[in-house]
C-alpha cells in the first residue's frame, strides 16, 4: 500500500554527487579537510569579492521581509549582460528548477520529452517524475547533434550544450536549424556555457520556442547559493513564471547573484584561469594515455581503459577501480555506472595544486 | 498556438501580495520608506541576533560549493526542537515548495485534492498546475472542520491550521480523527502555528499519512530566506525527497534557518510580543465596530461592513474602499476579491507603532 502516485513510487530520484562534511560547513565553520573535490563541477576559485561585500551588507530587515517575487535586481543586470530585456529573463532556484518547471509546463503522459544521450542524468529522472515519455536519441562517438532529434514530435527537446558529461559543444547554427524544425520547445541547457567560446542567447530573438538555461553555480562560483535563470521570449517567460513557486529565489541569493554577474572583469579572469587549467589537464591526461575529447566546460571526460601507455588492459585500470583508488586518497571525481560511461571518469577542473595532486595520484595508480 | 500544456495555458498563477521597492533592497540598500506593510504576514520584529552572527560568518568557500542536499544541519536542530528524528524532516525552499511537492507526489487527473474553503489561495492554483481536481468543502461561518472533508476520497487533503485568512484553529483531536478516517494523505499546513497554543506534530507518530508543514517565514522572521520544512514518517519523507530538486535549499538559508530555530528564548519572546499586539489589535478593531474572530495566527480577519459604530452601511465603508484608502496612506493590508472574503480585510499584526498608525488611519476613514 502506498500513498504515492505510481510513477513517483517507482521513481528512483536523482543521485547528486557526494558532498563531504557539510553538516559542519552549514553551521558557519567549514571543516578543514584534505579533500580534493573534483566530482560536482564546482568552480575551484572563490566568487567575486563584490559578492562577499554584498553579503556583508545584508540587513535583518531584508531577511524579515519576503523577496521580490521576480528577482528584478538580478533580471535587470542579467538582461544587460546578455543583451536582452528583463522580461526575457526568469530567475530560478538553480538551473535544476528551470528543468523541472519546463517538464511541468510542456510534458505529460501524452507529451514526451526528447534529448540526446549520454547527457545530464537528471533529464530521465525529471521525465519519470512528470510521468512523461523520455525519447532518448544516442549521440555518435563524437557527440554530434543526432539528426533524428528533429523528428521525435516531442513537446520539449533538451540539448545540453556544452554537453555533460562529455564537455563537447554543438555549433549555434546547428541548434538554430533544430529550433526551426521542431514543433515543440527547444531548451538549450547552457549550465556550462561560460567556459565555451560561443552561446545560443541570440536564438531567443529569432525563435519563440527556444529557452536558454543558465547557471550561476559554475562560471560564477555560486553553487551554494542556488541560482540559475531562463532566457526566452516574454510569452514563454510569462508561462513558465506561472509554474514557479511565487517566491522561488531568496533575497540573499538575488543580491549575491546580481553582484556576481555584474562583476564582468572578475568573471572573465576566473573563466580564463579555469580554461588554462583545462588545457593543461587535458594535455597531461592524454600524455598518461587517457582518451580525452576537447572540452568546452569546466570538466573533462577521460576514457580510462584503452591506450594506457605501457599498460596491459587490466582490472586495476578499469574506470571504476581508478575511481575507487582516487577516493581512497580523498580525491573525488565522478563515475557514472551508465551505458557508454562505465569506462570513463568525469573530472572537474581544479586549481593548479589540485590538478597536480590528481595527476600524481593517477600516475601512481597507473604504475601499480 | 501555444507550446504549453492546456492546464498550464489556462492557469492564472498565484498572485502574491504587493512587495514594495525590493529592487533597491536586493542590492543591499533597503529604501527608506514610510510604508506600513501589513499585507503578507511577515513578522514585524527582526530575526534572532544569532542569525545575523551566522550570516556574518558565511565564507566564500561555502558559496562556492554545493549545499548539503538534505540540509542536515537544519534537520538535526529542527528534530530536537520538535521531539522527532532527523529522518522525520525534509527541508524546503519555503512552505510553498512542500505544497507543490505534495501535489506532485499524490495528485493527478484521477487523484483529486480536497480542502475546506476559504483558505490559502495557493491550493487551487497548485491543483490547476498539477492538473488535478480540487474538491472544495465550505467552512461554516465559525470555520469548524467540515464533516464532509473525511469522505471526499481525495489522494491529498489539506487543512491550513491556523487557517489563513481566518486565523481560526481546529483542535488536534479533530484532525487526529480526520487522519484516521482518510484513505489518502492529510497535509496540515502549520505555517502560522507558532502563534497558536497547540500543534499537530504528535500526529506524525500515530499516523503514517500525516504531513506537517512548517515555515520559518513567520515565527522566525525569515520570509526573505525561503525556508520551510515537512515533518512526517520516514517513508513519506523519503518519497517526497525524490521529488524535490536535489539541492532545493541553499547553504546560506540552511545555516540561517538552523540558527533561528535553535534560539528558543528569542523565538518565544518574539511570539509573545506578536500575541500581545494581536490581543490589542483585535480589541481595538472590535471597538471600532469591525467583526473580528479570535486569531491564532499573526494576522486578523476583520469584517468591515456591518456593525460599524455610528455608521450607515455606505459605499465608503466597503472593504475594498477601506483597503484603497489605507493604500493611499501607504498602509498595505490584504484584500481578497474572493467569495466570502469580499467584505473583509486581512491585517498582519505589526509593531505597536505600526498598529497605532493603522488604527488612527481606520478611525479617520470610518469618520469620513
Amino acid at each position: 500500500m502506498t500513498y504515492f502516485r505510481r510513477n513517483i513510487e517507482s521513481a528512483k530520484g536523482y543521485e547528486p554527487g557526494f558532498q563531504p562534511s557539510f553538516a559542519k560547513a552549514a553551521e558557519g565553520r567549514p571543516k578543514e579537510t584534505n579533500i580534493i573535490k573534483l566530482n560536482t563541477n564546482e568552480n575551484p576559485y572563490p566568487p567575486s569579492p563584490n559578492v562577499m561585500k554584498v553579503l556583508s551588507q545584508i540587513s535583518s530587515e531584508q531577511l524579515r521581509r519576503y523577496p521580490d517575487p521576480m528577482g528584478n535586481a538580478f533580471r535587470e543586470t542579467a538582461a544587460d549582460v546578455n543583451g536582452v530585456e528583463p522580461d526575457n529573463i526568469m530567475c530560478c532556484n538553480g538551473g535544476d528548477e528551470l528543468l523541472r518547471i519546463a517538464f511541468g509546463a510542456f510534458c505529460d503522459e501524452s507529451r514526451p520529452a526528447a534529448y540526446p544521450v549520454p547527457t545530464y542524468s537528471l533529464y530521465p529522472v525529471s521525465a519519470k517524475l512528470q510521468n512523461c515519455k523520455a525519447i532518448e536519441i544516442p549521440f555518435d562517438d563524437e557527440f554530434n547533434l543526432p539528426a533524428k532529434l528533429a523528428g521525435t514530435g516531442a513537446a520539449l527537446t533538451i540539448v545540453c550544450n556544452p554537453n555533460a558529461p562529455s564537455g563537447t559543444f554543438i555549433n549555434v547554427e546547428e541548434l538554430a536549424s533544430l529550433a526551426d524544425e521542431l514543433s515543440g520547445v527547444l531548451l538549450i541547457d547552457e549550465a556550462y556555457v561560460d567556459f565555451a567560446e560561443n552561446n545560443c542567447v541570440n536564438l531567443v530573438k529569432d525563435f519563440d520556442n527556444v529557452i536558454i538555461l543558465r547557471s550561476m553555480s559554475k562560471g560564477y562560483s555560486l553553487a551554494g547559493v542556488r541560482f540559475g535563470y531562463a532566457i526566452a521570449q516574454p510569452d514563454l517567460i510569462a508561462g513558465l513564471s506561472k509554474i514557479k513557486d511565487s517566491y522561488n529565489v531568496d533575497t540573499v541569493a538575488i543580491a549575491l547573484a546580481a553582484a556576481a554577474i555584474k562583476d564582468r572583469q572578475y568573471f572573465k579572469a576566473n573563466v580564463e584561469k579555469v580554461k588554462a587549467q583545462r588545457a593543461r589537464l587535458i594535455e597531461e591526461l592524454r600524455n598518461l594515455g587517457f582518451d580525452v575529447p576537447d572540452s568546452f566546460a569546466n570538466f573533462v571526460l577521460a576514457k580510462c581503459e584503452n591506450k594506457l601507455v605501457g599498460a596491459e588492459p587490466a582490472v586495476a585500470r578499469k574506470a571504476d577501480k581508478v575511481y575507487e583508488k582516487l577516493t581512497q586518497q580523498n580525491i573525488y571525481v565522478r563515475y557514472f555506472n551508465y551505458p557508454r560511461l562505465k569506462d570513463k571518469l568525469r573530472i572537474t577542473i581544479g586549481t593548479a595544486e589540485q590538478n597536480d595532486k590528481l595527476l600524481s595520484a593517477l600516475k601512481e595508480i597507473l604504475a601499480e
